[in-house]
């Protein structure tokens, strides 16, 4: 194995660590990423309790597909307008550095180019620029890549790669304007974690740096609040790079490096990673990037058995960067629809809604199903889009579930 | 002591235990008041640990008054549009019964009179009925309390009696539609609480049951979920009344009996409990009672002392049955205003509002103080309002906090 063809391994290992078994030669590449705990990575069926990183998680929620991978269960939402931190899906592209960088958290250190005054900012200095608190869903490319017929690789996420949440921050606007503006010639908006890069691995290779467009500034946060809380380690503290509406990857964690640029960064998470694209194709830049959110709703109650008469069927909804307008469910597979009620305050249009509709069943088996439509017009598509790596899934066949009435 | 006068004292100690020791011959009722735990009731200044029934309570972020008293720290609200369970204040009027009755929650049986077809119904039951999410203060009449002069009796809430929570029931309105609607003649709402009556007390005397106008049926719910679980003993769980606007006593925990009614509840809590009153006077069924919450705001950061410079001032703000529309702060005790920026999402009239400014302070001792206006136009008013319990103190003067810049 060459150090060229390693790191794609890697990827793979830490999205779902139950292939390692089916690579060959990959121990020294194993070896060198076991150090997010004491623990070496752990595939899925052996992982019975939660990493030290984690250990605050409750674990009765949480799927444990891996010691960097973790799914919140379909019922562990039911209809929660704010998905509780401890109920929260995590997913790590790296090892998660030492929980020490949270202990003194208004040391963190980030620093900002391509702007006309390029200077390296504590977050408590970060804190005194100003503030905003913003819901919105977070939610993994690979929600609901499970449900892909041809095995995309990865982490066989449902659908609790999501949760809704509340974040807390700096807009990032407010910081630019502050360091003078953009430098001139800026498309796109780039932010690196600090994750310790493994010795002897090519840092662009393995690296989370993402950009994303210029025009999002506006609604982006240099957060360092998750649900009211300082941002805890398994989710990005002592700061996270918010992009609300857009995909889990882009809200770059323990973000230090924050850059204006006019190229998107040339780390492979960016150039050949999170691009979708048909199966057996490699990923490129001309492909599109898991950016914006597509609309997507799912049942969350009841999900294997319930009594026959009257039912409160409930599930949640979201429109990625538009408020959810309405929500169908249907009972029979898609046949016939009904309307269902959306459920408590609207926290804006990068949350999701939770919905309930009310009606009666006799015994049987059904196939319940549900499709959002927002603001715009736009709604769910019956099918999945079939990709390589199983991204951006919101067909809304997939995502029913089979319900015996007794 | 006899039976009649020994009620009125053991309010007063569940209130406020410290005033046990000046009472003279009240251990017989102290003692048959013991169920709540394993330990008697203690005063706040031996409080070390949080009760049984609040074990699950963040501790760090409570000031432990008594068994049934605990307080939110001022400092741990800061921004936060939901107040997490586990910070939010708790206040019993009477000893929380047996968590075995939240074991097996949807087997809890509700009365319902001053209906049509009057019924026993489960907590199974109304959950089919229909379902609703409200997101609303929960603040005790007292809060404020500790800022009157006059010492007015028990617990000396400054202002962590209140949060901000989510909760998740049926709607009264679709209970009594099921159940044939009014019988007739109903004016008021009238909730019963399923705390155990301690032997040898007259159950009028001590027991919770408190009438609100029927006018605002449409907003009440009887709710099992607080901030999406469900509800814990010490906060009502099974099944709370829930009257958004309006102060925490009305919000009737355990509820066993819910009846339409012609007149007031003529138990002590309602005829001359939570009425307000001049300081001296008993209470009496003819003064206002602690129904509707009014508008109230106070300073959560900083508290104590900060340094010069860039200040970023943070509060939250109520309405009480109205949205917040603006709140001012001011650093000089009054002198000089400005306005401050509403934080996050607006979760509905009857939630709170976060609200921060952004200020420049040179060293100095500043006193700082918020007030807040409604969309009617109410604002708090300057003063307190003196009266015997020290019910309902929304003055901005009393809540402003003093800090040394350094």
């Amino acid at each position: 194995m060459t150090t060229s063809t390693m790191p794609t391994e890697i990827t793979e290992i830490l999205e779902n660590p139950a292939r390692r078994l089916l690579l060959k030669g990959s121990a020294g590449a194993v070896a060198a990423l076991g150090i997010m705990s004491l623990t070496p990575f752990v595939r899925a069926e052996e992982l019975s309790s939660l990493p030290g990183y984690a250990s605050w998680k409750r674990k009765q929620d949480l799927i444990l597909h891996s010691e960097a991978t973790m799914e919140t269960r379909r019922n562990a939402i039911r209809s929660g307008i704010v998905t509780p931190s401890e109920t929260l899906f995590v997913r790590n592209n790296l090892p998660a550095p030492d929980a020490s960088i949270v202990a003194d958290p208004d040391a963190w250190e980030v620093r900002f180019e391509g702007v006309n005054d390029p200077r390296t900012l504590t977050l408590g200095e970060l804190k005194k620029i100003d503030v905003q608190t913003v819901a919105s869903v977070l939610q993994c490319s690979g929600n609901g890549r499970a449900f892909f017929p041809h095995g995309a690789s990865g982490t066989q996420w449902s659908v609790g790669a999501a949760g809704c949440v509340v974040w807390t921050g700096v807009p990032l606007k407010a910081v630019i304007d502050t360091l003078g503006g953009p430098s001139g010639g800026a498309k796109f908006i780039t932010g690196t974690g600090g994750e310790e890069i493994p010795d002897g691995l090519d840092a662009k290779e393995v690296m989370v740096e993402r950009s994303v467009p210029l025009e999002v500034m506006e609604r982006v946060l240099l957060a360092w609040e998750l649900n009211d809380d300082p941002i805890p380690i398994a989710h990005g503290g002592p700061l996270r790079m918010v992009v609300p509406g857009f995909y889990g990857v882009n809200n770059v964690k323990y973000v230090k490096y924050v850059a204006l640029t006019e190229n998107e960064s040339n780390a492979k998470i960016q150039v050949s990673g999170y691009r979708v694209r048909d199966v057996g194709v490699s990923g490129a830049p001309d492909q599109p990037s898991m950016w914006e959110m597509n609309i997507k709703s799912w049942i969350t109650l009841p999900l294997d058995t319930t009594e026959q008469g009257r039912n409160m069927l409930y599930g949640v909804a979201l429109g990625g960067t538009r408020t959810v307008d309405k929500v169908e469910v249907s009972v029979d597979d898609g046949e016939t629809w009904q309307e269902a009620e959306l459920l408590g305050p609207d926290l804006g249009p990068y949350a999701w809604r939770p919905f309930v509709l009310a009606t009666e069943l006799s015994p049987g088996e059904y196939r319940i199903v549900s499709r959002a439509t927002d603001v715009e017009g736009n709604s769910q598509p019956e099918a999945r889009m079939d990709n390589e790596r199983g991204y951006g899934h919101n067909g809304w066949r997939d995502h029913g579930v089979t319900v015996t009435v007794s």
